[in-house]
């Protein structure tokens, strides 16, 4: 049974106003995004047996409720979490501000975590993975820190569902969902970073059926922490017939607690970060000594665990996007108040004795408005359909194999960029919202200076941007002779033509992107030819630049799409047509995908040139050469 | 009398070997720029009345000694600079760590301050301005916080040289140079950052020859400290028969103390900065009220105190520029230490059972410190070259009227790009230097995390990067008919004839640098007939861009220099030919500008067509269509 699991759905908030401002993020945002981005009752509709109990309307009331609760609990403590870090006490507990371990508890008593659960036998809300996602954008954007928590643990519930026994799910996925318990993830080691090959932790089967864990991880997000009653580590371990490498890893449950006391699992120290601070990272998580060791249960296969970790990843991995995009709209937020609330200097045209105007009013400062905004919105889109496309693949009920396949196929490619385009460029994005204020924002009176710092570790975190772009381009792209990158291009080219269909700025926004497309179809042409002849090395050398050339080209994907639902909401006659908020935001929206398609997009034609080049600047610099 | 202002030339520090890292630049790097980049014994024969008693063997231990001095006393204290912030005692004084205090106390007494001053008869070194900025490269890569301090005091001290009378020429300078006294800024005030127009600080005449000075300004750093026994602040004011806007500005000396007790200045709060944050920053710095004011004294003539300011700004903003490639140095050479130290993965072709490489060796590592080499090294490269201008336009002998007027113009087009070029790649480099740690470089325990922080304000102060970008298309380039740009284009037009005639890579990179600079001429053409049309609001909707553009290829003409350099010496048979570190630091001096050439230089094609375009997109932008 899942605590106050059922809450959210009947707790229905006052509808906020579409003119009135968060100091998160946009209600008018949210909405868009729900249902006319997403199109969550086309989606519903497709879904009937898992969300037929759901409509947009509910769903838009829970993403109300819960930007009401982000805004009274998370906001208010972020700044607190921020200053006052979490440390070891004397008694070798981690202290919290009490008042971000209520706001945690509001979050985790709400059933938040159990949104995507099952009814039965969980007593979870249902919902798809795409709504939760839109659920915890106001959240994400008032706390990152906070969040973190809630990512790992809602990971480690699906994790469990795939792969833990009936008995596994049975003890802990209700603990789990209703906060009872979060979850952490502890792969690293400290002489093995992202190179899981070279783990050295083992576990040894008992006659009892569970085994004993012996080894130390460290950058556990959550490693420890005083906030809920217990903890559950997934750990990758090796069993002592495992074979070499990655194919020999298995993976283990080991709680922070058993039935009869503590797990001999110590933490020796927590790390000190630039950001993220409310959110605890143990330095080293030592699991066993010499004396004893720690409990664990194996979850899923013995040497399959890499694998089951990787259905986490995956999810984890569009949270973690998800997260970078959130922060970036809560600086591009804080930017635009900023903005409007400052006079400062007056148009170039005008009489020097004319009054200051609000800076908005200035052309640089729009653009960096407009950056930001294009990297945070075309974040926000670019996860939310991945998300989209989970939901289809687990409950959609109107594809054929062969189109789940080419789901599958896209959402593998899209993963990597869902995890490292949000992080590259809402970190700019919340550079820029600093830069819009000036010296203010280099001060810790604003919150945007909080953003950058909590921002820049979302390229780091859950697989370096290098490791993704490794990923992208070593696996994804030549997997299955280059038909993940096929599947993409027939969904681009579906918003292509309809795009080209509505004349205008669309028509001109989809030549543009069918243009890049044909580009990187060239390029990844060239590239899957020297890999072919087997110089693997230049092959990968491209790897980053590649990334980012099919990063902005997906981007603009997203930007295209928000371009028709604009202009088809500006022909039909909008609401208060008259010039009016409605009006307004399809304008707006509008005038964001041209910023992209004008400002942004064309920089990838240098990118591909390089790719095409087949550049070997990079593997060919040497060691020594350096200095 | 400047307090042991000799000490510097007489105390000859031990060479530093060149295989020796640094933790700071390497000194191999220091001695390229002087020696070779700049060619300072040319610089000195061409100024030799000024400049006849250096020489380059000299220069190069006053580099070293500093260098020295900026391992042994900076580098320990910045860690704690960062940790132990400046707060306002219950006496209202400005609290500082000892060490701190210890360290600026080492850097002034050993007569820094006095480096670039004449022997008579201030009894300064008498070094040229680019000597001195090399000799400042090791202390603001140790500590950007504490050099924040004596850039302004420089800077205080050359606009006292140019603007002050005789006698507070003789009253001051003594005490800035010998560190009894710091100099400060006062231009922003609350409600006009960078508004200067609307500044609403008052001084009226006293009959004793002295101001009233009344008012408050913000965002100054340096505002109030401890470390020195006075404070020189530089305040511009309005007398009150001002005319309107920037022309009826005037400038005073208002000291902390007078001779009978302390001024009229009141510190009401310092602000708290995500960086430099061993540099004080005033909240507020009020001078005078209803019942008093302030003293302070005419510096230049009555209503021209913006134009004594710039004096002051143009070298100010070749020490930010400075500051800001050294921060970047210091990030680059942290990342570089950790990528050789740090074991993990291996070679994508290497079987998976061989021991684990130095993460250097993997080429998305090089990638990242080619990177954030070509950024730093190109940045100090940029800013020595304004510094060596300035040298020439003040001190050469063998130029005429008409060429140092040209070198005026190249300076006046330089100086935005200087001060934001490395500003803006410092920071990539800087974030480049964490991504290279991982995990490792999110956290406390490593510099890379300060040097984020503390390259962040770079972007923001001493005139935002936007209001240098208004400053270069607004101003610069459409000066004289554009006789700046085309001074610049001959400059580098010689570069390239010179880097021609090597062949091999330097011609390759020659054409390219030629194919771009045309580039840049035809889209500024472009841009001055729409400002002739009198579309001023869209042709400086592109000032962004288009600094962006003339920035990268400002630099990439920074790395055909060097590449010539590199290839002469290379050609030449360097010592150790046979592979030591002599060739290996031209060849990696070579592919660091192939790097620049291959990566970074194509960028500038998509700016120029979006200048080229007369995008309008940023200024069409509408407030009310923000959400």
């Amino acid at each position: 049974m899942i605590r106050s699991a059922g809450r959210l759905s009947t707790q229905a908030a006052p509808a906020v106003g579409r003119s009135v401002a968060s100091k998160l993020v946009h209600p008018r945002e949210l909405e868009f995004l729900l249902r006319e981005f997403l199109n969550v009752e086309a989606l519903i509709a497709r879904c009937p047996a898992r969300f037929g109990h759901v409509d947009a309307t509910t769903a838009l009331e829970m993403i109300r409720a819960g930007h009401e609760l982000a805004e009274k609990e998370f906001e208010p403590v972020n700044r607190l979490g921020d200053r006052m870090e979490p440390y070891i006490t004397e008694e070798g507990t981690v202290w919290h501000p009490e008042e971000v371990v209520a706001a945690q508890k509001a979050y985790t008593d709400s059933g938040y975590l159990g949104m995507t659960l099952a009814e039965e036998p969980w007593g979870g809300l249902q919902l798809p993975f795409c709504v939760s996602a839109l659920v915890n954008v106001p959240f994400s954007c008032a706390s990152a820190g906070l969040m973190s928590y809630h990512g790992l643990t809602a990971g480690v519930i699906k994790l469990l569902l795939a792969h833990g026994s009936e008995q596994q799910r049975a003890d802990w996925i209700p603990k789990l969902a209703s906060g009872e318990c979060y979850g952490t993830m502890c792969l690293s080691e400290s002489h093995a970073g992202s190179s899981l090959t070279d783990i050295r932790t083992r576990a040894t089967p008992r006659p009892d059926g569970a085994f004993d864990l012996r080894g130390s991880k460290m950058w556990i997000t959550g490693g420890d922490q005083s906030m809920s009653e217990s903890i559950a580590h997934l750990v990758l371990a090796k069993l002592p017939d495992a074979p070499e490498g990655v194919k020999g890893i298995s993976l283990f449950l080991v709680p922070k607690h058993l039935d009869d006391g503590p797990n001999d699992v110590k933490l020796t120290g927590l790390n000190h970060k630039m950001g993220q601070t409310a959110s605890t990272n143990a330095g080293e998580l030592v699991f066993g000594d010499d004396a004893g060791a720690a409990t664990g249960w194996l979850v899923g296969k013995e040497h399959e665990g890499l694998a089951a970790m990787f259905v986490m990843m995956n999810e984890l991995r569009i949270t973690v996007g998800m997260g970078a995009a959130a922060t970036a709209v809560a600086g591009y937020s804080a930017a635009l108040r900023y903005a409007r609330d400052r006079p400062q200097g007056r148009d170039p045209e005008a009489p020097k004795s004319s009054p200051m105007v609000p800076i908005i009013e200035h052309s640089d400062v729009k653009r960096m408005l407009l950056a930001a905004r294009s990297y945070a919105e075309g974040g926000l889109a670019l996860c939310l359909t991945g998300a989209e496309i989970v939901d289809q693949i687990q409950h959609a009920e109107d594809v054929s194999p062969s189109e789940r396949r080419q789901l599958e196929l896209v959402l593998d490619l899209l993963i990597p960029i869902i995890k490292s385009w949000p992080s590259d460029w809402g970190l700019e994005a919340n550079k820029l919202a600093i830069q819009v204020h000036g010296g203010a924002g280099y001060t810790r009176d604003y919150i945007v200076e909080q953003l950058y710092r909590d921002a820049r570790v979302n390229m780091i975190y859950e697989g370096t941007n290098g490791i993704q772009s490794l990923d992208l381009l070593g696996r994804k792209v030549p997997a299955e002779n280059g038909a993940a990158l096929e599947a993409l291009a027939n969904q681009i080219g579906a918003t292509i033509a309809d795009a080209h269909k509505r004349g205008g700025d669309c028509e001109d926004f989809a030549a543009r992107l069918r243009d890049k497309l044909d580009l990187v179809s060239d390029t990844t042409k060239t590239l899957l030819r020297c890999a072919f002849l087997g110089d693997t090395t230049r092959y990968l050398a491209n790897s980053h630049d590649y990334m980012q050339l099919l990063g902005h080209v997906v981007v603009a994907w997203m930007w295209l799409k928000q371009a028709v639902i604009a202009a088809d909401a500006l022909n039909s006659g909008v609401p208060n047509g008259d010039g009016g908020d409605e009006e307004a935001f399809y304008l707006g929206k509008l005038h964001t995908a041209r910023y992209f398609f004008n400002h942004e997009l064309p920089k990838i034609d240098a990118l591909a040139h390089l790719c095409a080049s087949l550049d070997d600047t990079n593997p060919t610099m040497r060691n020594e050469w350096f200095f």
